[in-house]
Formats: C-alpha cells, sequence, structure tokens
C-alpha cells in the first residue's frame, strides 16, 4: 500500500500513543483503502457496521430513518475524520445508522480483526481504543449539548465554524434535515 | 472502608477486567464514599468535574443551563449506574452539567489520581477505561437517537421501561423538562 495514503491516520495515532515501527508496520499492512463513488451508500441501516471509516478525502454523510421512513441528517465527516455506526461495529448489532458518500470518497477501513489485533498485540492497543471510545463520546456529548441550548441559526453557524467550507459542499435539503428544520426555514434563515 | 459498599462496582469492574485481588485491594482502597441529601448539588455547571460518581443508593439528576438560564433535565442517575459531566472531568474542563440529588445518595467517588493510577498500575486499567468510555458513548449514542426517532410519549414509556420504578421517583417538572415538554403537556400524555 502506498504509505503516503496512511501518512494523516499514522500520524493521529502517533499523537495519541507510543508505537515501535515495527508494530506500526505489522499492524498498519490491515488497513484496507477503499473508494466510494458520489451517493453510494457504504452502510445501510439494519446492516452491521463492519468497518470503522477514516476519511483520506471526500465526504459521508451519516444519517438514520424514523419508523414513519424519513431520513435525519445527522453527521457530516470530513477529511481526517472518522464515519462509523461506532456502537453496531462494536457490538456487532444491527445499525440505525446509514453512511453515505456525498462526493467521491477516499476511506480507509479498519476492520474487526484488525482493532482485535490492535488490542492483543500493540504494547498500548487498550490505550488506543480507550482514546477513540472517548473521542466518540466527546463529539456525541456535544451534539447532545447544541440540541439542548443552541438555535438551528447557531447549529448552522457552528457548522460553518468547525468545518469551514462544508456548506457549500452539502445539498441544502441536507443540512435542513441536520438542523431538524424544513429548507424553507433553512432559506429563510441564510437570508437573515 | 465497608467492604460491602463496593460489593456492587467490584462485580461490575470484575465482570469487565481480569484483576487479581491484591490489585484490587491497592487500588479500591482509593475510593471514596460520600452522602448527599435530598436537593444538594454535587456539580455546578462551570466549575470542573472532579469525580465520577457512582450511585449506591438514591439518585442523581444531571441538567444543564441554556444560555437563557433555563435548566434542561438531561439525565437520571439510578442505583448501581454512573453519573459524572465526563467530558469535563477526562479535560478537567469547566462543567456543561450540573448534578444534584434527587433524595438522599450514597455515592462512590473516583478521582483523577485513581484514574490515573488505573491507567498506570492495573494490568488491564486501559481496557477498563476504554469500556467506561465506550458505556458513556453508548449512553449518548442512544439519547440520541431517542431524540430522533421516538415521541415524547415512547420517550416516557422507554424511561419507565429501563429503569422501572424511576418516574415516581421524579418530581413531575424534571420529566417534562426532560422529554423537552411543558408540565401541561405531561399531564395530557400521562391521562391519554
Amino acid at each position: 500500500m502506498n504509505p503516503e495514503k496512511l501518512s494523516v491516520i499514522r500520524q493521529l495515532i502517533f499523537s495519541h500513543i507510543q508505537m515501535s515501527e515495527e508494530e506500526w508496520n505489522n499492524w498498519s499492512r490491515m488497513f484496507e483503502i477503499k473508494v466510494f463513488t458520489k451517493n453510494e451508500v457504504l452502510l445501510k441501516p439494519g446492516d452491521i457496521c463492519k468497518s470503522i471509516y477514516f476519511v483520506n478525502s471526500g465526504l459521508l454523510r451519516l444519517f438514520f430513518v424514523d419508523k414513519d421512513g424519513e431520513e435525519h441528517s445527522f453527521h457530516f465527516s470530513m477529511e481526517n475524520t472518522f464515519a462509523a455506526d461506532y456502537e453496531s461495529f462494536l457490538k456487532k448489532s444491527a445499525s440505525d445508522y446509514g453512511i453515505q458518500a456525498l462526493e467521491n470518497t477516499q476511506v480507509i477501513c479498519i476492520s474487526h480483526k484488525m482493532l482485535d489485533q490492535g488490542y492483543a498485540y500493540l504494547k498500548e492497543g487498550q490505550k488506543l481504543g480507550r482514546i477513540l471510545a472517548e473521542n466518540y463520546f466527546f463529539l456525541f456529548s456535544n451534539k447532545i449539548k447544541s440540541y439542548y441550548t443552541e438555535s438551528p441559526l447557531e447549529r448552522y453557524q457552528s457548522l460553518e465554524k468547525f468545518f469551514p467550507g462544508i456548506l457549500q459542499r452539502i445539498p441544502q435539503h441536507y443540512i435542513a434535515s441536520y438542523l431538524n428544520i424544513s429548507s424553507v426555514h433553512l432559506s429563510r434563515l441564510k437570508n437573515a
């Protein structure tokens, strides 16, 4: 595998744990690179999430479907961030979320086997798992706080603040769905 | 310390990781038992959360305050569950949540120092931290799913289903706040 494709994830992992070059070489061999085309669905709600995806380039949308069959956009994963139904992945249970590519997207896939081997053989594998889970937790915790404390306009502005340029890359109806408002309401917000 | 007070948390920890009696004896010595009286505030929003609390008996309410000064009940921690602003605890940052005792409550406190020592000296300390973070993540993930997919009535029924008897122990206005509906709306739900 072209090591350049792993350079960002390598840097991220090495910023969190100590790992020898030998450990890295043995373990990173298990990464898999996949490419998805715009609009392709990586994970269907109801399937087991078999990979954690790290976005090398492109953009993913996480969504779920409510009982009335309506889709709700829940999160957008930009370059150099992760995407998964992490609960489905960890528990090997049916996923609640779906994941769709909003652009042609290149991802690095981390499989169950790879995570298990990391726990078993990397000196600081458990620590890496802890930090991954903690960061997932921070992400969700912040989402909950924003639901309670921010208006749709503030949540719209937060999206742009944390991921500059993202609003130009996402179709408007997905942004409206993310904010839990109608497309008409979103247009009014943007014009105000 | 009376070992009986630690029996449930001990059992919980031993269900997740391997630990020798010697490790347990050295580490568990650092647990601290505290008692809070009904309505007492354990953590004020804005303070750093200095403990993870494990509820031995009683009931805690987690809440936060929005920019208009309005309190939102966010979670209720029953016997044998944890309570903390886990993000504030891990990052040593100002907490967004507050924690209040809704009944006279006995908690086991886990300090930063105790967690750090656990990571450093327990053979499976990092694994324990990973599992704790994963379970926090599952809790928050389920809350988000329920916001998107469940009606207030379904969320009311879920509370009772997951924590039988809890609805009788919480003042109505806190339940209404948890469901993000008015007290009048809650009365209508209960009568329907």
